[in-house]
C-alpha cells in the first residue's frame, strides 16, 4: 500500500547531513563527527558491583512496574544533588526521572506547545532538540550566538516578533555545536526578559560537569523566583549514556502535566537504570568520579586545539570552550563546508558540517564540529593532520 | 507565572477513576485493580547471571549509546522468534527495539496522524494506548465487543463514517479489560477491511504468550499481504516490565519512519536492557519460561473464576477469558459500578470500575475488571469474599 505519514514526520527528511552522518560510522573512519562521551570515564566497577547488588537483593523492585515520576529514592537524590550542588530547586519545584534528557525536550513541547506555535532557540543549536521540537509541528525561531552566548538584542526582537512563542530553549554551558558558554549577564538578561514577555525557559545542561577550564556559572534556574524555567540535566555525561537516565526539575504544575505526558510515552524509565544511578550516589563518590572526567576531557581538548593551531591555524577561527565534548571551527569563505567534509571523508575522517545545527532556513554557517571524548588521542593526531591536508588543498585554489 | 498547556495534554484530565486506582496502591489494600504481572514468573536467576556476565565482558557497549532501530543482535533475535514462533514478518517488514510496547503506540500515533485524523478502536480498550492517542489530539471512534471480537458490521459502518480514520487499534488475544479474544473469522475480517478501505491496523498483542486454555490463534500480521499492519509486542509478560523492552514488526517504510519518530522522543532504548533480552533468548529457554509462566496463571486464573462464581455467581456475568491477566465483570443494572467501586475500597479492596476503558464518551459499562496476577491467592480469596458480601449488600436495596 501507500503510506501516507502525517505532516510532523514529514517535516523531518533525511538529508545530505544524514549521509555524512552515516559515512561516519563506517569502520576505519576517524570519528570526529561523533558525540559520544569517552568510555573510560564510565565507572564500570561501581556499575558491576551495584548490579550485582539489585539483582541478589531487589531484584522485583529491579523488574517490576515502577510509577511514571520516576524511582522515589533517585527523585530525593537528583532533588538533593541539585539543591546542594547547583543551589537550584524550590518548594514549588519538583523533579521527575526521564529516558535521557532527550525526553525532556520532548515532554515540554508536549505540555506546552500547540502545532503553530513557536520555540525561540540558539542557532546553531543541538539537533536532537531542534528536530523534537519540529516533530510537534512548532515553528522555530532562531537567535544568533556571540562569543558570550546568544545576542540579547535579537532574542528580544524575536520575543516581540513571536506572540506564540511558548518557551526558549538554551544551552548555557558549552553549547552544543558552538562550544560557546553564556556569561552570567546574560543567563540574567535572558531570565529577564522571559519574565518580562511571559515566557517559559528550557534550560539544557547535559554538560554542565565537565567543565575543565575557568569557574562554575550558575544556571539561569538559579535566578527562577517566577517559576518560568524548566532545566533538564541526564546522567549520560557523568556516568554512561547507553543507561537513558535523565531528570527535569520544573515547576510543579508543568512537571505533574509532563507526568501526564511521560505516562503515555513509556509508562516509566526502566527501574534497574534509576537504582543503579540511585546507587551509584548514594554510594560512590560522585565529585570524585567527575574530576576524573574532567582531567580525562581536559587533556583531549588541549590536545586537540594543540593541533587545531598546528594543522589548521592560519585557516578556521575557533571559540576555545571550558568543557563539553566538542570545538567549532568556522572555516574561511573559499572553503566550502560540504566539499571540506566530503573531501574528509573520502580520506577516512568524519566530521559535522555546520548546516545540521541551522534553526533558520537561511541560516549560513560555513563550520564544522569537531569532537574529542569519541576518537583517541592517536585517532584525533592523524585525523587533524588529514584535515590540515584537506584545507591547505582547499585553500589554495 | 499561569501556566498555559497545549490543547492536546489538557485533554487528559485527571478523573474519578484516579482517584481510585490511586487509592489501590495504599498499603494493605487488595490489588485487584493491577496490572502487574506476577513476579514469580521473572527469570531473576537468570537476569542476575547475564548482567554480570554483560558488565564483567561488554560493559562499554552496554553503557555506551547505541542506534535508535535497536541492538541489532537482539533486532535480528525477535525477527527470528517472531518467524519461526509466530509465523509473521516478510521480506519488506523490520523490526525496531521500543522502550515497551507502550511506545508503539506512541510512535503509530506520531507517524501516521494528524490532529484531527481519527483512530478506531474496541471499545471498551486499554486506557493506556487509548490516553496515548488522545495526547495526539486525534478523534477516538469506539467499536463494540461481542463474545468472540469486535462487531465487524459496526467496524464497517466506523469505517464508513470516518474517511480520516488513519487505523484500526485492536488487542486479539485477552483484550485488556474485557479478557476477550478475537476469532480466527474475524481477525480475517477486520484485515480484509482495513484492505477495502485502504486502512492500517495496530495489533497490539502483549498478553499472546500468556494463553492458558484453548489453542494459539494466528496474528492478524499472518495475514497481512499488503503490509498494512503494525504488530506491537513486548517483553514485559514474558520477561519482566520494569526493564521496558517491547518492539514492533511493521512494513519497513513504517517502521523507518518510526525510527526517526523515536530519536526525537528518547534517542534509543537502553543497551544494558536490550543486551539482557538478547542474552536471555540466546541462552536460556524461553518456551520452557512461557510455560512455567502459564501454569503459574492457570492456576490463578481458575481461582479467581472460582471464586467470582462462588461469591458473585448470581450477581455478574463474564467471559472466562483464556489467557492475559484480567476477568471483566458485568454488574446488574442496580449496582453502580462507581458505588461498588467505592464500597470495595472502603473495605480495602481495589477494583477498576469499566469507564476507565470507555472510548466513546456516551458509552455505558457497567462493568468492573479484576488482575489476578498481582494479589496472591489468599489475598485473592479475601477480596472475592469481600466483594461478595459488597454486591450482596448492594443488590438487596
Amino acid at each position: 500500500m501507500d503510506y501516507i505519514f502525517s505532516d510532523k514526520i514529514s517535516s523531518l527528511q533525511p538529508s545530505a547531513i544524514r549521509e555524512i552522518l552515516k559515512a561516519s560510522s563506517v569502520p576505519g573512519m576517524i570519528a570526529l563527527a561523533a558525540g559520544n562521551p569517552a568510555p573510560d570515564s564510565f565507572p564500570i566497577d561501581a556499575i558491576k558491583e551495584i548490579s550485582q547488588d539489585i539483582f541478589e537483593n531487589h531484584p522485583i523492585e529491579a523488574l517490576q512496574y515502577g510509577v511514571t515520576e520516576g524511582y522515589p529514592a533517585l527523585i530525593k537524590r537528583v532533588t538533593d544533588w541539585l539543591h546542594t550542588s547547583k543551589k537550584i530547586g524550590k518548594d514549588t519545584d519538583s523533579v521527575i526521572i526521564t529516558s535521557g534528557a532527550q525526553q525532556v525536550m520532548d515532554l515540554t513541547t508536549k505540555v506546552l506547545c500547540n502545532e503553530g506555535d513557536v520555540v525561540i532557540a540558539e542557532t546553531p543549536s543541538f539537533i536532537g532538540s531542534l528536530n523534537c521540537f519540529r516533530a510537534y509541528n512548532v515553528k522555530l525561531r532562531g537567535v544568533s550566538l556571540e562569543d558570550d552566548g546568544i545576542n540579547i538584542e535579537e532574542l528580544e526582537k524575536a520575543l516581540k516578533e513571536e506572540p506564540k512563542a511558548k518557551f526558549i530553549y538554551v544551552i548555557p554551558n558549552f553549547q552544543n555545536p558552538s562550544g560557546i558558554t553564556m556569561s552570567v549577564e546574560k543567563r540574567k538578561a535572558v531570565y529577564n526578559l522571559a519574565c518580562k514577555y511571559n515566557k517559559i525557559i528550557l534550560e539544557d545542561n547535559p554538560y554542565g560537569d565537565t567543565r575543565v577550564a575557568g569557574e562554575d556559572l550558575p544556571s539561569i534556574k538559579s535566578f527562577d523566583e517566577e517559576g518560568r524555567v524548566i532545566y533538564a540535566g541526564t546522567f549520560s555525561k557523568v556516568m554512561a549514556p547507553g543507561i537513558r537516565v535523565g531528570y527535569v526539575l520544573g515547576p510543579s504544575a508543568v512537571v505533574a502535566k509532563m507526568t501526564v505526558g511521560k505516562q503515555t510515552s513509556d509508562v516509566h524509565t526502566p527501574m534497574f537504570n534509576q537504582m543503579l544511578v540511585e546507587k551509584w550516589m548514594a554510594n560512590y563518590d560522585i565529585d570524585e568520579h567527575i574530576a576524573k572526567i574532567k582531567d580525562c576531557y581536559r587533556e583531549r581538548l588541549n590536545f586537540l586545539c594543540k593541533r587545531i593551531d598546528e594543522e589548521l591555524g592560519g585557516i578556521v577561527k575557533y571559540v576555545r570552550p571550558e568543557g563539553g565534548l566538542f570545538v567549532w571551527c568556522d572555516l574561511p569563505e573559499n572553503i566550502d563546508m560540504i566539499e571540506f567534509c566530503n573531501n574528509a571523508i573520502k580520506r577516512n575522517v568524519a566530521v559535522v558540517p555546520g548546516t545540521a545545527f541551522v534553526v533558520n532556513d537561511d541560516d549560513k554557517f560555513n563550520a564544522i564540529r569537531l569532537n574529542f571524548t569519541t576518537p583517541t588521542i592517536e585517532a584525533m593526531d592523524k585525523g587533524l593532520k588529514i584535515l590540515g591536508e584537506v584545507a591547505a588543498e582547499m585553500n589554495k585554489r
